[in-house]
C-alpha cells in the first residue's frame, strides 16, 4: 500500500500541477496526518481563502470544523480527534466550495461529485487489515445491457485458490452499493476483497464470488421521486437479463437459488429487497443493510413495494420455505432506522421471518462493512 | 459508461455532501458541460470565492483561464475550446488551493495529490472508444514485495478469449507509468484495454497480457535526485523477484525475452530503457515513450545508466542480435525530447540499433495512448 502519511515535509519541486504557476515558494502541505495518538492534522494551502471548513462522515447533522490559517504560509490547519482504527470520508469547504482534500491521494468514488478523501487511520485488528494470508483479486468486467443500454461494468471479487481446481464451482454473491456511490464502493472503498480474505483464512465464510455491479440505472442525479422505483425496477432487469448471464458464462458458478445471495447497503438495500423477494426462484439469501423497502432515507410509500411483491407477502408458509436468510441490518444512530423498521412491519405483517441486526453506528460504511463481515459467514450454508 | 454531461439543470436534493450545511438554495451546477460544437463550459459553485482559475494539461507553461462570477447565483463560470475528441487532464484553483472540479465525477488518478479532473470530449473514431467488440478484462493483484517490502498491487489487462481454450499461453507486456501517476494510469485513465479491444478486433495485435504495476518504489513524494535511481533499481528489483514470478504462476503466459516486453512512459521510460536493456535475457522488446536514460523532464546525468549497461553498450553485435524492437517515441512540443535525444545519442556512439519516432504533442497521455496503439501491433512478432 502506498506511503501517505509522510512525517516529514519534503521538497516537491514540480510535484503539483500547478507548480509551474506563480506560487508562494513554501514547502507543501501534508494532510491529513495521522498522529500516533490518533489525533489528525488536516492542512490545505489557501494563501487568498477567506474561510475554509471540514466536513467529516462521522459529524452528525450539519456541523463541520472551522480550519486556522497560519497568514506567513497561507497554509490553514485543524487537529481533530482522537479517531479509532478505520476509514473515514470528508471534504473541504473553500470559500464556499465543495473541494477534497488535494493533498489526499485516496479518494472514494461517487457518481455524482468528485468523491469525498478518504481518511485512513491505521491499525491491527481491523476488518480489512491487509494480512499475511491468501489474497484473491478484483476482476473488472464490461458486458452489454440492453436492458439500460450501452457498455457497462461491474467487479468480481475472485477468491484465492480459484484457478487451482478447474472442476470447482462457486456460489455467487451480488452485493449493491448506495446512491451516489459506483461499483468501485465495495471493492475500493470498503475494501470488500481484504474482508473476504479474512474471512476465509479464519474460516469463517466459504469459497464464493462477489459481483459488484453499478446501481445507477437512471442518471445519478435524477433525484426526482419518479426515479427511484424505476431505478430498481432497471437494475432488476439488468441484473436477471444482462449481469448474472454474464457472470455465470464467464465463471464456474454453481446453479440455483441456494447459491446466489443479494444485499446491498442503502439505496442498494431497497434493491436487494425487491429484486430478491419478487425473484426467490433466483436468490434466496437477501441482505438489508441499513434501509427500508424503498432504500436508505426518511420511510417513503411501500405501496410499488408492497404491490410487486403482493404474492410472496400473502403465501407465508410458501415463500418462507424458499428464503434461505432474510437479513436486515441498520445502526440506531441511523435515520434510516425508521424506514427499516416500516420494512420488517410489513414482514411481521405477513409472518415473512427475517433477523434483524440493530447495531451501533449511523450511515456510514464502518457500519456496513461490519455487516459484510457478519452476513458472509451465513451465507450458502 | 456513466452520464457524466448533463444537458439540463436537474434538481440535486441531497446529492452533495455538503447539502445538509446552509447555503444558498440555488441549483447544483454542471461541470464540465460539452456542448455540440466541442466548446466546453467549466462551472463551480463558490459564493464567497475571489477568484477561480483554471489549468489544462493542454495548456503551455504557466498559462491558466479566469472564471467569471455569477453574483446572484454565486457560480463561477469559464467556456473555452472547441476541443477535439479526446480526454484531456485539469484543475480550479480557488482562492489559491488547488481542486478537482468538485462537479466532475471522472478523476486521473494520482500518488502525490487528489488528482486532476478528466475532461472527456466524446467522438466517434478514437482510439478508447468502447466499440461493439469482445472486452477483455481487468484484474488487480495483490503480490507480496519483498523487494520493496509490504503487499503490492498491479493491473492485468486480460484479452477476450483468454478463458476458451486452457491450451494457449499468451506474451506479456509490463507497461510503466510516469512519476506521480499509479497503477490506475494505464486501465482508468489511458483506457488501455479499450485500446487493446479495438486493435485486437481490427486484427493488428496478438492477443497478449498487459501487466501494469505501480512504478514508485520509493514515496512519489521524494523528488531528491538520489531517489531516481534508488526508484529504478527497486523497480527492477520488484519486476525480475516478485512481479514477473507471479504474473508467471498465476497466467498462463510464453516463456522468454520474446515473449516479454516492456514499456513505459516518462518515469517508467527510463525505467524500461533502463531494466529493458540489463535485462536482454529477460526482456527483448522495449518502449520509452517520452523519456531519455533517467525517464522524462530536462537532460540529466546518464553517467549511472552507462555504467549499468556497459556490457550491454560495448557489444553492439551481441546486443542488436538480442533486441527483437527498441522503440523511442517523444513529441516535438515535449521538453523531454532533449532528453530523448540524448539517449539516442548514446545508443548512437555505441550503434545499438533503435527506433526513433518524433510524432505531434506535448508530455501528455494524449501522445501515449497513440504510442500504446503504434508499439502493440509490432510486439512479438
Amino acid at each position: 500500500m502506498r506511503l501517505r502519511f509522510l512525517t516529514v515535509f519534503v521538497l516537491l519541486v514540480g510535484a503539483v500541477s500547478w507548480a509551474q504557476t506563480p506560487q508562494p515558494q513554501i514547502q507543501p502541505v501534508v494532510s491529513p496526518e495521522v498522529h500516533p495518538d490518533g489525533r489528525v492534522t488536516f492542512r490545505l494551502l489557501a494563501p487568498k481563502a477567506q474561510e475554509v471548513l471540514l466536513r467529516g462522515d462521522w459529524m452528525s447533522g450539519a456541523t463541520s470544523e472551522k480550519f486556522e490559517k497560519d497568514p506567513a504560509t497561507g497554509v490553514w490547519r485543524v487537529t481533530l480527534g482522537p479517531f479509532q482504527p478505520d476509514i473515514y470520508g470528508y471534504t473541504f469547504s473553500i470559500d464556499g466550495a465543495v473541494s477534497l482534500d488535494p493533498r489526499n491521494t485516496e479518494t472514494k468514488p461517487s457518481s455524482r461529485t468528485s468523491g469525498s478523501s478518504v481518511l485512513d487511520v491505521p491499525g491491527k485488528g481491523t476488518l480489512y487489515e491487509v494480512r499475511d494470508v491468501p489474497h484473491g483479486r478484483i476482476e473488472a468486467q464490461w458486458y452489454k445491457s440492453p436492458a439500460i443500454g450501452g457498455t457497462r461494468r461491474f467487479f468480481v471479487y475472485v477468491p484465492p485458490g480459484y484457478d487451482k481446481d478447474p472442476s470447482t464451482h462457486y456460489p455467487v454473491f451480488y452485493l449493491l452499493h448506495g446512491s451516489g456511490d459506483t461499483e468501485g464502493e465495495w471493492p475500493w472503498y470498503a475494501r470488500a476483497n481484504f474482508i473476504m480474505d479474512n474471512l476465509l483464512a479464519d474460516g469463517k465464510i466459504r469459497p464464493m464470488l462477489v459481483v459488484m455491479p453499478f446501481g445507477h440505472t437512471v442518471p445519478a442525479n435524477d433525484l426526482t421521486p419518479e426515479s427511484r422505483p424505476r431505478n430498481t425496477q432497471l437494475m432488476e432487469d439488468d441484473l436477471l437479463k444482462n449481469i448474472i448471464p454474464a457472470v455465470e458464462s464467464r465463471y464456474r458458478t454453481l446453479p440455483g437459488p441456494k447459491n446466489r445471495a443479494i444485499a446491498g447497503l442503502s439505496m442498494g438495500g431497497g434493491q436487494a429487497i425487491n429484486v430478491g423477494l419478487a425473484n426467490l426462484d433466483t436468490f434466496s439469501w437477501i441482505g438489508v443493510f441499513s434501509a427500508g423497502a424503498n432504500g436508505g432515507g426518511a420511510p417513503r410509500d411501500t405501496k410499488g413495494f408492497e404491490t410487486k411483491v403482493a404474492g410472496v407477502l400473502a403465501d407465508a408458509a410458501a415463500t418462507n420455505k424458499k428464503i434461505s436468510l432474510l437479513w436486515i441490518g441498520c445502526g440506531r444512530e441511523d435515520a434510516t432506522m425508521k424506514s427499516a423498521e416500516q420494512l420488517t412491519g410489513i414482514l411481521d405483517a405477513h409472518k415473512i421471518k427475517y433477523t434483524f441486526r440493530q447495531s451501533d453506528g449511523a450511515h456510514t460504511q464502518r457500519v456496513w462493512r461490519r455487516y459484510l463481515a457478519e452476513l458472509a459467514p451465513q451465507l450458502f450454508r
